[in-house]
């Protein structure tokens, strides 16, 4: 059996990761989509928010034989992956500016942990400039991000910015 | 009539986007230099500074038959631009970094509202590493920036810089 | 009246320049289509053959107000945009690698002919990896082009690469 | 079983690409070196004797429990990975120039046969400026090419390259 | 005697930042390496710190005849280097990323003191990923970073990260 | 004394050229300007062209103390430098894409001789866009090129190119 890890921060889930879920699937048994908990961010959604987002996307994309599996993880990427024996770490790439920045990463990764290699895996055109970033930008400012991110993302974003009458979450997640 | 939108924090205007808004002017009959008011970020110029720092230097551009319009915008710049009854965007590109970055936001904006275009236009080689970021940066420092941004930039960096004595502004903008 | 040139090879024409065609047609009363004529290269196709198939494309676009024309030149591009009394140069960028190019050769553009400005615009993202080069490429390594490439070009294709046994056309364009 | 294929000239193969394969054995079940022989292209060396190095330098890397099959094809690499039933394309990156054509590639590939996934790979730093062509120069240079590629390559270059008295091969490949 | 300087944080200096001024040595009689002071970045060590590393750090490498000095600066580079004489600036490139601001700020130190040179040079492959930035972060998260720093820093950042319970420095340096 | 190479073809030399020479002279003692004969391309100078050329051209710049020779040299780069006792190898980098190919070369380089560095530098920004391959293109197509080469370069192409009818020169250096 072949296992890999998709790590990210989900803040939130875009089309975009769920599409490249959805190639990883087709070369690996299992994927481990794991959250990293990084206390120094803030990020709009809390892990446990973003768990149950990516559970309730998940259930709606196309996984064939392939398990998927939700989790967090803290610390050492390179380290936790060999905990959860996996084979290899996933990664999409859009533009040459991931692409400078997640080479760098998976040198530095394969250098910690030499067995473990990052294969890129490229999203649909459709998907290549959507980012958790600018999709949380576009939306704030009050454009619609149907087609981008899942459904459980929009509603989730709609009940975020409604709390406040600034157009601003109430606060961030802790 | 052909309307074309160039919009930007110009904090402050450089002699870059001088020659962008130049060189635009061959192309529309008007363009609108919108300054994006954007309350998360800390100005060194207040909006009212920015614009009128603006109006100073386009009276001293060559602009033609083109009637140029500074304006205040803030949130969506692709919903504001259609307000505006704009066809098109206008950016300077200047090297591969911004360029990235900018066909990201104009895959997004053309997304939002596929109507509008977006334009992309060189500065002249002199200004190829000129940003509005790094001469605040040398000004602070110490060095000249004349002949980088028009002669009202320079006035009102002098003015910001002497109040403080600890070679900062007193206060960042509100 | 503002009319623009939209210069290449057009060996033969893809969706991605009749796209790049169609969003100039926003911004410009009239475009030429100046398809090149340069001797030393090979081409698939004849400067005739070229003009024909993309007349017969141009007619199924929706180009709006603007008119589009369609002529071959030889020599220097900007001594032929400014016969044509032409205000600017469109041409579309895909990927950091034409960036580049094209940024150089709108620099030189620039110092021979001041005047003239060179606009470069984005095909959709569809579009992204089409050239000419791979369609041909693939077309003869046996794959499909359909909507890559208007339905002139595809039969023009299959005619070409009929009359000979080895999957080659019988001869190049002269 | 999950089979990959890794297509190329390996006109000569390197310790890069052999690097590639190693690291694809730790993914894949089976792996198919396929060497794309082209007609049109002049090789150093024949598919014949290009087949005969592969097999003897992949004896000599670690393939761990994972199959190697070296095979030879022509025309359309997707229509060939098809007809051999493989769910992967694997290819290597080492710089930004390789990645826009590698992309270009993998997205016509796609748009050809979208079940066929590519993953992109990392060679080892040390590889990251070998290639054949780089290898094949400085060799007729009269450069050492020691621990760039295999010993089988080593020996067959001194073969080749002895042959003429004007450090130039004989004749190209047929 | 040709002076140049290396300018950068250090903070903390690694293997990358020893590899190039060993390299610089060889073409320069004269080598400062000078420490940013910069009162707005949050330094995890302070200058005095990071001079007392690069003092240890400097004393093990090989410089030849080259003479290396270590100082402190704050405000405009090119002042200081002018102050000191210098006939050039060393920078090290590892990437494209690096490469575009490094461009942009050579030519703006070029404009602002025509008279200095910036010259490029390259790590060895081993570093090309390397940074202070990265070094710190995988430290912290529990990684070793031997091989990638010099001895002095691997004890310096053991001191720093067991002073605190939670993984983290007590406080930034002042 | 500090010897450094800057090798190229030169066919023919650019401003661009003399201005990486005249910068280099700031930081070496003796600059061997090495003309590549590279037997397999068909230059349009023929090597004692070029060297006439160089000869004319450079004793027009301002190289202060710094001895300025120009050779011929085939072969091997490393091999030639190492026979002239050189310190080290200047290139010139304009832009992303002759930076990885310059890369490339200079890490084969350094591996084939280790001892040897090599250093960029930047040219002016006014030669940014400007090539060899450039110059001879648009001069062929009838554009002037006055401030981009050296007078003694736009004599040779005008003779070059009025001996023959067809816009061409008569044959190719041999």
């Amino acid at each position: 059996m072949r296992r890999a890890i998709y790590p990210g921060s989900f803040d939130p889930v875009t089309n975009g990761h769920l599409d490249i879920i959805a190639r990883g699937c087709k070369l690996f048994d299992e994927i481990i989509v794991a959250i990293a908990v990084n206390s120094d961010k803030l990020p709009l959604f809390t892990a446990f928010e973003r768990r149950e987002i990516l559970l309730e996307a998940l259930a709606e994309i196309d996984a064939g034989e392939c398990r998927l599996i939700v989790e967090d993880f803290e610390g050492l990427l390179t380290k936790y992956a060999v905990e959860r024996d996996v084979h290899a770490i996933v990664r999409g790439i859009r533009a040459i500016s991931d692409y400078e920045y997640e080479l760098q990463m998976a040198l530095m990764n394969r250098r910690i942990e030499p067995k473990l290699e990052t294969v890129f895996m490229m999203p649909a055109e459709a998907y290549s400039y959507v980012s958790s970033r600018l999709v949380k930008e576009v939306y704030r400012l009050g454009a619609s991000v149907t087609g981008l991110v899942p459904r459980a993302v929009e509603r989730r974003l709609k009940e975020k910015f409604e709390r406040s009458h600034d157009g601003k979450p109430q606060s961030h997640a802790k």
